[in-house]
Protein backbone atom coordinates (compact mmCIF):
# COMPACT_ATOMS: atom_id res chain seq x y z
CA UNK A 1 0.00 0.00 0.00
CA UNK A 2 3.08 2.44 0.61
CA UNK A 3 3.91 4.99 -2.32
CA UNK A 4 6.69 4.01 -4.60
CA UNK A 5 9.84 4.72 -3.91
CA UNK A 6 13.32 4.18 -5.00
CA UNK A 7 15.42 0.59 -4.21
CA UNK A 8 17.67 0.17 -1.87
CA UNK A 9 17.28 0.95 1.93
CA UNK A 10 15.01 3.55 3.04
CA UNK A 11 16.28 6.46 4.26
CA UNK A 12 14.43 6.44 8.02
CA UNK A 13 16.63 2.97 8.40
CA UNK A 14 19.54 4.72 7.13
CA UNK A 15 19.06 7.92 8.99
CA UNK A 16 18.68 5.88 12.22
CA UNK A 17 21.51 3.05 11.90
CA UNK A 18 24.73 3.98 14.40
CA UNK A 19 27.59 1.84 14.73
CA UNK A 20 30.12 0.64 17.71
CA UNK A 21 32.97 2.90 17.84
CA UNK A 22 36.50 2.67 18.95
CA UNK A 23 35.47 4.31 22.51
CA UNK A 24 32.19 2.66 24.06
CA UNK A 25 30.22 5.11 21.98
CA UNK A 26 28.33 4.27 18.62
CA UNK A 27 28.54 6.55 15.84
CA UNK A 28 25.88 8.07 13.73
CA UNK A 29 24.96 10.47 11.09
CA UNK A 30 21.97 13.31 11.76
CA UNK A 31 20.74 13.03 8.45
CA UNK A 32 19.64 16.64 6.47
CA UNK A 33 16.11 14.28 5.00
CA UNK A 34 14.04 15.32 8.45
CA UNK A 35 14.47 19.12 8.65
CA UNK A 36 11.27 20.90 10.04
CA UNK A 37 10.60 24.76 9.97
CA UNK A 38 12.65 25.78 11.98
CA UNK A 39 15.92 24.11 9.77
CA UNK A 40 16.75 21.16 12.16
CA UNK A 41 16.15 17.86 12.24
CA UNK A 42 13.02 16.60 13.69
CA UNK A 43 13.09 15.63 17.48
CA UNK A 44 11.31 12.70 16.66
CA UNK A 45 13.52 11.36 14.17
CA UNK A 46 16.36 11.90 16.92
CA UNK A 47 14.07 9.98 19.26
CA UNK A 48 13.79 7.25 16.86
CA UNK A 49 17.65 7.16 15.75
CA UNK A 50 18.57 7.39 19.82
CA UNK A 51 16.32 4.43 20.93
CA UNK A 52 17.33 2.23 18.39
CA UNK A 53 20.61 2.99 19.31
CA UNK A 54 20.14 1.74 22.54
CA UNK A 55 17.38 -1.32 21.47
CA UNK A 56 21.03 -2.80 19.95
CA UNK A 57 22.40 -3.37 23.30
CA UNK A 58 18.79 -4.52 24.75
CA UNK A 59 17.35 -8.13 23.67
CA UNK A 60 13.84 -7.44 23.88
CA UNK A 61 11.34 -7.16 20.89
CA UNK A 62 10.24 -3.78 21.10
CA UNK A 63 10.10 -0.05 23.16
CA UNK A 64 7.19 -0.24 25.34
CA UNK A 65 7.56 3.75 26.90
CA UNK A 66 10.32 6.54 25.65
CA UNK A 67 11.02 9.55 27.34
CA UNK A 68 12.96 12.02 25.53
CA UNK A 69 14.59 15.66 26.40
CA UNK A 70 15.45 17.85 23.74
CA UNK A 71 18.27 19.64 25.14
CA UNK A 72 19.59 21.46 22.15
CA UNK A 73 18.66 21.64 18.34
CA UNK A 74 20.54 18.86 16.51
CA UNK A 75 22.41 19.69 12.81
CA UNK A 76 22.67 17.36 9.80
CA UNK A 77 26.22 16.04 10.43
CA UNK A 78 28.23 13.64 12.81
CA UNK A 79 27.08 12.48 16.11
CA UNK A 80 27.68 10.11 18.77
CA UNK A 81 25.61 7.91 21.00
CA UNK A 82 26.72 6.59 24.27
CA UNK A 83 24.30 4.10 25.63
CA UNK A 84 23.85 2.33 28.89
CA UNK A 85 21.57 -0.34 30.22
CA UNK A 86 19.76 0.56 33.44
CA UNK A 87 18.18 -2.31 34.29
CA UNK A 88 17.92 -5.67 32.65
CA UNK A 89 14.75 -7.43 34.69
CA UNK A 90 12.05 -10.12 33.71
CA UNK A 91 9.63 -8.45 32.03
CA UNK A 92 11.19 -5.37 31.27
CA UNK A 93 14.24 -3.79 30.25
CA UNK A 94 15.37 -0.12 30.90
CA UNK A 95 18.24 1.80 29.36
CA UNK A 96 19.49 5.34 28.39
CA UNK A 97 21.01 7.04 25.47
CA UNK A 98 22.87 10.26 24.90
CA UNK A 99 22.83 12.05 21.51
CA UNK A 100 26.20 14.38 21.47
CA UNK A 101 27.27 16.67 19.01
CA UNK A 102 30.45 18.82 18.90
CA UNK A 103 30.37 17.47 22.57
CA UNK A 104 27.34 18.48 23.76
CA UNK A 105 24.36 16.35 24.57
CA UNK A 106 21.09 16.96 22.27
CA UNK A 107 18.80 14.47 23.30
CA UNK A 108 18.64 12.54 26.27
CA UNK A 109 16.03 9.55 26.05
CA UNK A 110 15.41 6.58 28.30
CA UNK A 111 13.33 3.84 27.20
CA UNK A 112 12.01 0.66 29.06
CA UNK A 113 11.72 -2.75 26.04
CA UNK A 114 9.52 -5.43 26.56
CA UNK A 115 6.77 -7.18 24.18
CA UNK A 116 3.27 -6.62 24.34
CA UNK A 117 1.07 -8.47 25.96
CA UNK A 118 -0.36 -11.96 24.56
CA UNK A 119 -4.01 -12.19 25.37
CA UNK A 120 -4.11 -10.07 28.39
CA UNK A 121 -6.91 -7.80 29.09
CA UNK A 122 -7.98 -5.25 26.37
CA UNK A 123 -10.21 -2.56 27.12
CA UNK A 124 -10.80 0.66 25.01
CA UNK A 125 -12.82 3.91 25.69
CA UNK A 126 -11.14 5.83 23.24
CA UNK A 127 -12.41 5.94 19.54
CA UNK A 128 -10.75 5.94 16.32
CA UNK A 129 -10.60 9.26 13.88
CA UNK A 130 -13.84 9.24 12.02
CA UNK A 131 -12.26 9.86 8.77
CA UNK A 132 -13.32 9.00 5.33
CA UNK A 133 -10.71 6.14 3.40
CA UNK A 134 -7.33 7.92 2.41
CA UNK A 135 -8.81 8.14 -1.32
CA UNK A 136 -11.22 10.52 -0.94
CA UNK A 137 -9.21 12.97 1.24
CA UNK A 138 -6.76 15.71 0.26
CA UNK A 139 -2.90 15.73 0.16
CA UNK A 140 -3.18 18.60 2.26
CA UNK A 141 0.99 19.37 1.00
CA UNK A 142 -0.30 18.99 -3.00
CA UNK A 143 1.45 22.09 -4.59
CA UNK A 144 2.94 23.53 -1.53
CA UNK A 145 6.56 23.64 -1.39
CA UNK A 146 8.64 24.26 1.67
CA UNK A 147 12.27 25.00 1.24
CA UNK A 148 14.95 23.93 3.91
CA UNK A 149 11.35 21.24 5.23
CA UNK A 150 12.68 18.02 4.05
CA UNK A 151 10.88 15.94 6.28
CA UNK A 152 7.50 16.12 3.88
CA UNK A 153 9.83 13.80 1.21
CA UNK A 154 9.43 11.59 4.24
CA UNK A 155 6.05 11.37 5.16
CA UNK A 156 2.41 11.58 3.72
CA UNK A 157 -0.55 13.24 4.91
CA UNK A 158 -4.11 13.08 4.15
CA UNK A 159 -6.87 15.06 5.73
CA UNK A 160 -10.75 15.41 4.92
CA UNK A 161 -10.36 19.07 4.62
CA UNK A 162 -7.46 21.89 5.30
CA UNK A 163 -6.45 22.34 8.45
CA UNK A 164 -7.85 26.45 9.32
CA UNK A 165 -3.94 27.77 9.42
CA UNK A 166 -3.47 26.19 6.15
CA UNK A 167 -6.27 27.94 4.40
CA UNK A 168 -5.25 31.53 6.34
CA UNK A 169 -7.98 30.76 9.15
CA UNK A 170 -7.26 29.09 12.35
CA UNK A 171 -10.25 27.64 13.59
CA UNK A 172 -9.20 28.10 17.14
CA UNK A 173 -9.52 24.46 17.96
CA UNK A 174 -6.24 22.89 18.37
CA UNK A 175 -6.99 19.61 16.78
CA UNK A 176 -6.75 17.68 13.94
CA UNK A 177 -7.37 14.36 12.76
CA UNK A 178 -5.37 12.94 9.42
CA UNK A 179 -4.21 10.19 7.77
CA UNK A 180 -0.36 9.87 7.49
CA UNK A 181 1.94 7.45 6.23
CA UNK A 182 5.61 7.25 5.83
CA UNK A 183 6.82 7.47 1.97
CA UNK A 184 8.25 4.04 0.30
CA UNK A 185 8.00 2.13 4.06
CA UNK A 186 5.72 0.92 6.43
CA UNK A 187 5.32 1.69 9.97
CA UNK A 188 7.07 -0.09 12.02
CA UNK A 189 7.41 0.06 16.22
CA UNK A 190 10.89 1.65 15.25
CA UNK A 191 9.42 4.64 13.27
CA UNK A 192 6.49 5.43 16.37
CA UNK A 193 8.71 7.20 18.54
CA UNK A 194 9.62 9.52 14.76
CA UNK A 195 5.65 9.69 13.63
CA UNK A 196 4.26 10.44 16.67
CA UNK A 197 6.14 13.83 16.11
CA UNK A 198 5.59 14.29 12.43
CA UNK A 199 2.54 16.79 12.34
CA UNK A 200 2.45 20.10 12.16
CA UNK A 201 1.63 21.47 15.75
CA UNK A 202 -1.89 21.84 16.39
CA UNK A 203 -1.27 25.23 17.94
CA UNK A 204 -0.76 26.51 14.40
CA UNK A 205 -4.90 26.70 14.94
CA UNK A 206 -4.22 28.83 17.54
CA UNK A 207 -2.57 31.34 15.03
CA UNK A 208 0.45 30.22 16.71
CA UNK A 209 3.70 30.34 14.49
CA UNK A 210 5.08 26.76 16.25
CA UNK A 211 6.97 25.28 19.18
CA UNK A 212 9.79 23.68 20.33
CA UNK A 213 9.38 20.59 22.26
CA UNK A 214 11.00 19.93 25.69
CA UNK A 215 10.42 16.30 26.47
CA UNK A 216 8.10 13.74 24.71
CA UNK A 217 6.72 10.61 25.96
CA UNK A 218 6.00 7.94 23.43
CA UNK A 219 3.88 4.90 25.05
CA UNK A 220 3.91 1.55 22.06
CA UNK A 221 0.71 0.25 22.28
CA UNK A 222 0.67 -2.33 19.27
CA UNK A 223 2.81 -3.27 15.92
CA UNK A 224 1.37 -1.85 12.99
CA UNK A 225 -1.02 -3.36 10.53
CA UNK A 226 0.34 -2.52 6.92
CA UNK A 227 -1.19 0.90 5.29
CA UNK A 228 -2.27 4.47 6.70
CA UNK A 229 -2.35 5.43 10.07
CA UNK A 230 -5.46 7.60 11.63
CA UNK A 231 -3.69 9.91 13.74
CA UNK A 232 -4.94 12.84 16.71
CA UNK A 233 -3.52 15.47 17.60
CA UNK A 234 -4.49 17.31 20.14
CA UNK A 235 -3.68 20.33 22.50
CA UNK A 236 -6.19 20.93 25.59
CA UNK A 237 -3.61 23.73 27.77
CA UNK A 238 -1.87 26.40 26.56
CA UNK A 239 -0.75 28.24 29.38
CA UNK A 240 1.83 31.26 29.66
CA UNK A 241 3.02 30.03 26.64
CA UNK A 242 3.64 25.91 27.48
CA UNK A 243 1.46 23.67 25.86
CA UNK A 244 0.94 19.89 25.97
CA UNK A 245 0.32 17.80 22.55
CA UNK A 246 -1.28 14.30 22.84
CA UNK A 247 -1.23 11.96 19.86
CA UNK A 248 -2.64 9.18 19.14
CA UNK A 249 -2.06 7.27 16.39
CA UNK A 250 -3.99 3.86 15.00
CA UNK A 251 -3.36 1.74 12.59
CA UNK A 252 -5.54 0.60 9.68
CA UNK A 253 -7.20 -2.02 11.36
CA UNK A 254 -8.34 0.46 13.79
CA UNK A 255 -6.14 -0.61 16.64
CA UNK A 256 -3.72 2.15 18.63
CA UNK A 257 -0.64 1.92 18.29
CA UNK A 258 0.96 4.82 19.81
CA UNK A 259 0.51 7.48 22.51
CA UNK A 260 2.38 10.43 23.09
CA UNK A 261 2.49 13.40 24.86
CA UNK A 262 4.66 16.30 24.76
CA UNK A 263 5.28 19.67 26.92
CA UNK A 264 6.21 22.03 24.05
CA UNK A 265 7.23 26.26 24.47
CA UNK A 266 5.60 28.31 21.91
CA UNK A 267 8.49 29.72 19.60
CA UNK B 1 -8.22 25.48 54.60
CA UNK B 2 -6.16 22.50 55.10
CA UNK B 3 -6.99 20.18 57.74
CA UNK B 4 -5.06 20.33 61.03
CA UNK B 5 -2.60 17.74 61.93
CA UNK B 6 0.25 18.16 64.75
CA UNK B 7 2.95 20.70 64.74
CA UNK B 8 5.98 20.67 63.10
CA UNK B 9 7.39 19.69 59.52
CA UNK B 10 5.14 18.06 57.39
CA UNK B 11 5.20 14.28 56.74
CA UNK B 12 5.61 15.10 52.93
CA UNK B 13 8.95 17.32 53.82
CA UNK B 14 10.84 15.15 55.92
CA UNK B 15 9.92 12.38 53.83
CA UNK B 16 11.15 13.69 50.93
CA UNK B 17 14.56 15.14 52.17
CA UNK B 18 17.76 14.20 51.43
CA UNK B 19 21.66 15.58 52.40
CA UNK B 20 24.73 15.98 50.25
CA UNK B 21 27.28 13.03 51.50
CA UNK B 22 30.65 12.15 51.51
CA UNK B 23 30.74 10.46 48.89
CA UNK B 24 29.20 12.85 46.06
CA UNK B 25 25.72 11.50 46.47
CA UNK B 26 22.86 12.40 48.67
CA UNK B 27 21.49 10.17 51.69
CA UNK B 28 18.03 10.20 52.08
CA UNK B 29 15.35 7.29 53.81
CA UNK B 30 12.47 6.08 51.69
CA UNK B 31 9.58 6.84 54.74
CA UNK B 32 7.10 4.44 55.88
CA UNK B 33 3.93 7.12 55.60
CA UNK B 34 3.84 6.24 51.49
CA UNK B 35 2.50 2.73 51.74
CA UNK B 36 0.10 1.78 49.01
CA UNK B 37 -2.00 -1.52 48.51
CA UNK B 38 1.21 -3.47 47.66
CA UNK B 39 3.23 -2.84 50.69
CA UNK B 40 5.66 -0.58 48.82
CA UNK B 41 6.07 3.23 49.21
CA UNK B 42 4.06 4.94 46.31
CA UNK B 43 6.17 5.48 43.04
CA UNK B 44 4.68 9.07 43.22
CA UNK B 45 6.70 9.54 46.20
CA UNK B 46 8.89 8.09 45.36
CA UNK B 47 9.31 10.23 42.12
CA UNK B 48 9.16 13.57 44.38
CA UNK B 49 11.88 12.38 46.69
CA UNK B 50 13.83 12.42 43.63
CA UNK B 51 12.97 15.45 41.91
CA UNK B 52 13.32 17.15 45.08
CA UNK B 53 17.40 16.23 45.27
CA UNK B 54 17.84 17.27 41.70
CA UNK B 55 16.17 20.59 42.56
CA UNK B 56 18.82 21.06 45.40
CA UNK B 57 21.35 21.58 42.37
CA UNK B 58 19.60 23.56 39.62
CA UNK B 59 18.28 27.02 40.27
CA UNK B 60 15.18 27.56 38.76
CA UNK B 61 11.87 27.97 40.37
CA UNK B 62 10.32 24.45 39.73
CA UNK B 63 9.80 21.15 38.07
CA UNK B 64 8.34 21.82 34.45
CA UNK B 65 8.45 18.42 33.16
CA UNK B 66 9.54 15.01 35.02
CA UNK B 67 9.88 11.52 33.78
CA UNK B 68 10.43 8.66 36.21
CA UNK B 69 11.19 5.30 35.15
CA UNK B 70 10.45 2.72 38.11
CA UNK B 71 12.92 -0.26 38.02
CA UNK B 72 11.97 -1.75 41.05
CA UNK B 73 9.77 -1.60 43.97
CA UNK B 74 11.28 0.30 46.77
CA UNK B 75 10.82 -0.51 50.49
CA UNK B 76 11.12 1.72 53.43
CA UNK B 77 14.69 2.59 54.46
CA UNK B 78 18.05 4.01 53.85
CA UNK B 79 18.46 5.30 50.20
CA UNK B 80 20.67 7.41 47.99
CA UNK B 81 20.56 9.71 45.42
CA UNK B 82 22.78 10.64 42.73
CA UNK B 83 22.21 13.62 40.92
CA UNK B 84 23.81 15.31 37.57
CA UNK B 85 22.29 18.14 36.06
CA UNK B 86 22.91 18.03 32.12
CA UNK B 87 22.14 21.31 30.69
CA UNK B 88 21.75 24.40 32.15
CA UNK B 89 20.51 26.41 29.46
CA UNK B 90 19.15 30.29 29.10
CA UNK B 91 15.31 29.34 29.75
CA UNK B 92 15.54 25.88 31.45
CA UNK B 93 18.06 23.60 32.74
CA UNK B 94 18.00 19.97 32.88
CA UNK B 95 18.81 17.08 35.25
CA UNK B 96 18.32 13.60 36.46
CA UNK B 97 18.15 11.78 39.64
CA UNK B 98 18.43 8.24 40.28
CA UNK B 99 17.34 6.89 43.79
CA UNK B 100 18.93 3.60 44.88
CA UNK B 101 18.85 0.83 47.98
CA UNK B 102 20.90 -1.40 48.55
CA UNK B 103 23.28 -1.04 45.38
CA UNK B 104 20.00 -0.83 43.26
CA UNK B 105 18.23 1.56 41.18
CA UNK B 106 15.04 2.12 42.14
CA UNK B 107 13.75 5.07 39.76
CA UNK B 108 15.61 7.03 37.32
CA UNK B 109 13.97 10.73 37.24
CA UNK B 110 14.96 13.10 34.43
CA UNK B 111 13.90 16.88 34.67
CA UNK B 112 12.95 19.95 33.15
CA UNK B 113 13.08 23.28 35.44
CA UNK B 114 12.29 26.59 34.66
CA UNK B 115 9.60 29.34 34.93
CA UNK B 116 6.23 28.88 34.75
CA UNK B 117 5.62 31.83 31.51
CA UNK B 118 4.80 35.46 32.36
CA UNK B 119 1.47 36.26 30.40
CA UNK B 120 2.47 34.45 27.65
CA UNK B 121 -0.48 32.70 25.37
CA UNK B 122 -3.43 30.83 27.40
CA UNK B 123 -5.92 29.13 25.86
CA UNK B 124 -7.95 26.58 27.36
CA UNK B 125 -10.14 23.67 25.72
CA UNK B 126 -10.11 20.93 28.47
CA UNK B 127 -12.94 21.58 31.49
CA UNK B 128 -12.95 21.62 35.11
CA UNK B 129 -14.23 18.54 36.33
CA UNK B 130 -17.83 19.07 37.44
CA UNK B 131 -17.92 18.11 40.88
CA UNK B 132 -20.33 19.77 43.71
CA UNK B 133 -18.21 21.59 46.59
CA UNK B 134 -15.95 19.51 48.66
CA UNK B 135 -18.41 20.08 51.89
CA UNK B 136 -21.34 18.67 49.84
CA UNK B 137 -19.22 15.15 48.74
CA UNK B 138 -18.48 11.92 50.48
CA UNK B 139 -15.40 10.93 51.92
CA UNK B 140 -14.28 7.89 50.36
CA UNK B 141 -11.99 6.59 52.95
CA UNK B 142 -14.46 7.10 55.72
CA UNK B 143 -14.90 3.95 58.29
CA UNK B 144 -12.29 1.82 55.53
CA UNK B 145 -9.44 0.46 57.30
CA UNK B 146 -6.47 -0.52 55.11
CA UNK B 147 -3.78 -2.14 57.27
CA UNK B 148 -0.53 -1.43 55.92
CA UNK B 149 -1.55 1.53 53.14
CA UNK B 150 0.02 4.69 55.37
CA UNK B 151 -0.23 6.90 52.41
CA UNK B 152 -4.39 7.03 53.35
CA UNK B 153 -2.70 9.21 56.21
CA UNK B 154 -1.57 11.91 54.32
CA UNK B 155 -4.19 12.01 51.08
CA UNK B 156 -8.14 12.84 51.95
CA UNK B 157 -10.65 12.45 48.98
CA UNK B 158 -13.48 14.17 48.66
CA UNK B 159 -16.44 12.44 45.93
CA UNK B 160 -19.92 12.94 45.08
CA UNK B 161 -20.37 9.28 45.03
CA UNK B 162 -18.38 6.33 45.80
CA UNK B 163 -16.86 4.83 42.49
CA UNK B 164 -18.52 1.08 41.97
CA UNK B 165 -15.28 -0.52 42.32
CA UNK B 166 -15.17 0.91 46.00
CA UNK B 167 -19.15 -0.59 46.25
CA UNK B 168 -18.74 -4.19 44.65
CA UNK B 169 -19.53 -2.98 41.59
CA UNK B 170 -17.22 -1.75 39.09
CA UNK B 171 -18.64 0.41 36.38
CA UNK B 172 -16.84 -0.70 33.42
CA UNK B 173 -15.56 3.48 32.81
CA UNK B 174 -11.81 3.75 33.74
CA UNK B 175 -12.41 7.29 34.78
CA UNK B 176 -13.00 9.00 38.17
CA UNK B 177 -13.56 12.91 38.99
CA UNK B 178 -13.22 13.85 42.63
CA UNK B 179 -11.15 16.19 45.44
CA UNK B 180 -8.00 15.64 46.95
CA UNK B 181 -5.56 16.97 49.58
CA UNK B 182 -2.92 16.79 51.48
CA UNK B 183 -3.87 16.20 54.89
CA UNK B 184 -2.14 18.89 57.12
CA UNK B 185 -0.24 20.75 54.14
CA UNK B 186 -1.52 22.80 50.90
CA UNK B 187 0.26 21.45 47.96
CA UNK B 188 2.66 22.79 45.86
CA UNK B 189 4.87 22.28 42.90
CA UNK B 190 7.11 19.61 44.60
CA UNK B 191 4.14 17.70 45.88
CA UNK B 192 2.51 17.07 42.62
CA UNK B 193 4.61 14.76 41.23
CA UNK B 194 3.39 12.67 44.03
CA UNK B 195 -0.37 13.70 44.25
CA UNK B 196 -0.87 12.97 40.61
CA UNK B 197 -0.26 9.24 41.37
CA UNK B 198 -1.85 9.33 44.54
CA UNK B 199 -5.27 8.00 43.22
CA UNK B 200 -6.69 4.53 42.93
CA UNK B 201 -6.02 3.02 38.99
CA UNK B 202 -8.94 3.55 37.75
CA UNK B 203 -8.45 0.74 35.94
CA UNK B 204 -10.36 -0.80 39.18
CA UNK B 205 -13.49 0.33 37.52
CA UNK B 206 -12.53 -2.58 35.12
CA UNK B 207 -12.21 -5.35 37.95
CA UNK B 208 -8.97 -4.93 37.59
CA UNK B 209 -7.19 -5.41 41.17
CA UNK B 210 -4.28 -3.20 40.62
CA UNK B 211 -1.44 -1.50 38.16
CA UNK B 212 2.19 -1.03 38.20
CA UNK B 213 3.76 1.89 36.85
CA UNK B 214 6.43 1.57 34.25
CA UNK B 215 6.71 4.99 33.35
CA UNK B 216 5.47 8.54 34.61
CA UNK B 217 5.62 11.62 33.15
CA UNK B 218 4.25 14.98 34.84
CA UNK B 219 4.08 18.31 33.91
CA UNK B 220 3.86 21.13 36.34
CA UNK B 221 1.56 23.38 34.11
CA UNK B 222 0.45 25.92 37.17
CA UNK B 223 1.36 26.98 41.11
CA UNK B 224 -1.91 25.14 43.51
CA UNK B 225 -4.03 28.03 44.83
CA UNK B 226 -4.21 26.74 48.87
CA UNK B 227 -7.51 24.19 48.99
CA UNK B 228 -9.06 21.38 47.44
CA UNK B 229 -7.61 19.89 44.28
CA UNK B 230 -10.14 18.88 41.56
CA UNK B 231 -8.64 15.96 40.05
CA UNK B 232 -9.51 13.56 36.62
CA UNK B 233 -8.23 10.43 36.50
CA UNK B 234 -8.89 8.54 32.92
CA UNK B 235 -7.59 5.28 30.90
CA UNK B 236 -8.52 5.21 27.80
CA UNK B 237 -6.44 1.92 26.38
CA UNK B 238 -5.94 -1.22 28.15
CA UNK B 239 -3.94 -3.33 25.65
CA UNK B 240 -3.02 -6.72 26.59
CA UNK B 241 -2.68 -5.95 29.78
CA UNK B 242 -0.35 -2.46 28.96
CA UNK B 243 -2.42 0.85 29.67
CA UNK B 244 -2.42 4.25 30.24
CA UNK B 245 -3.38 6.51 33.00
CA UNK B 246 -3.92 10.66 32.39
CA UNK B 247 -4.32 12.55 35.56
CA UNK B 248 -5.54 16.16 35.52
CA UNK B 249 -5.19 18.55 38.49
CA UNK B 250 -6.87 21.78 39.26
CA UNK B 251 -6.97 24.27 41.58
CA UNK B 252 -9.36 25.55 43.75
CA UNK B 253 -9.42 28.38 41.71
CA UNK B 254 -9.88 26.19 37.96
CA UNK B 255 -6.71 26.27 36.93
CA UNK B 256 -4.83 23.54 35.32
CA UNK B 257 -2.05 22.62 37.64
CA UNK B 258 -0.39 19.30 36.37
CA UNK B 259 -1.17 17.11 33.68
CA UNK B 260 0.05 13.58 33.91
CA UNK B 261 0.54 10.47 32.14
CA UNK B 262 1.60 7.09 33.17
CA UNK B 263 2.10 3.42 31.51
CA UNK B 264 1.37 0.71 33.61
CA UNK B 265 1.04 -2.72 33.99
CA UNK B 266 -2.04 -4.88 35.37
CA UNK B 267 -1.00 -6.82 38.42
Amino acid sequence: MAAGRQDGPHPFDVDTASHPGGDGRRGATVSDRWTVLTGHPNGGYLLALAVRALHEDIARPLPLVVSGFFLRPANPGRASLSTEVVRDGRRTATGQARLVQDGKEIVRATATFGDLGDGGPTHTVNTVPDLPPPEECTDPMAGIELPGVSMLDQIEYRTPRLPGWMRGAPSGRPEWEFWMRMVGREADVAALPMLVDAGPPVVMELGEKGSSTVELTVHVRGRPAPGWLACRAATRHVSDGYHEEDFDVFDSTGTLVAQSRQLAILT
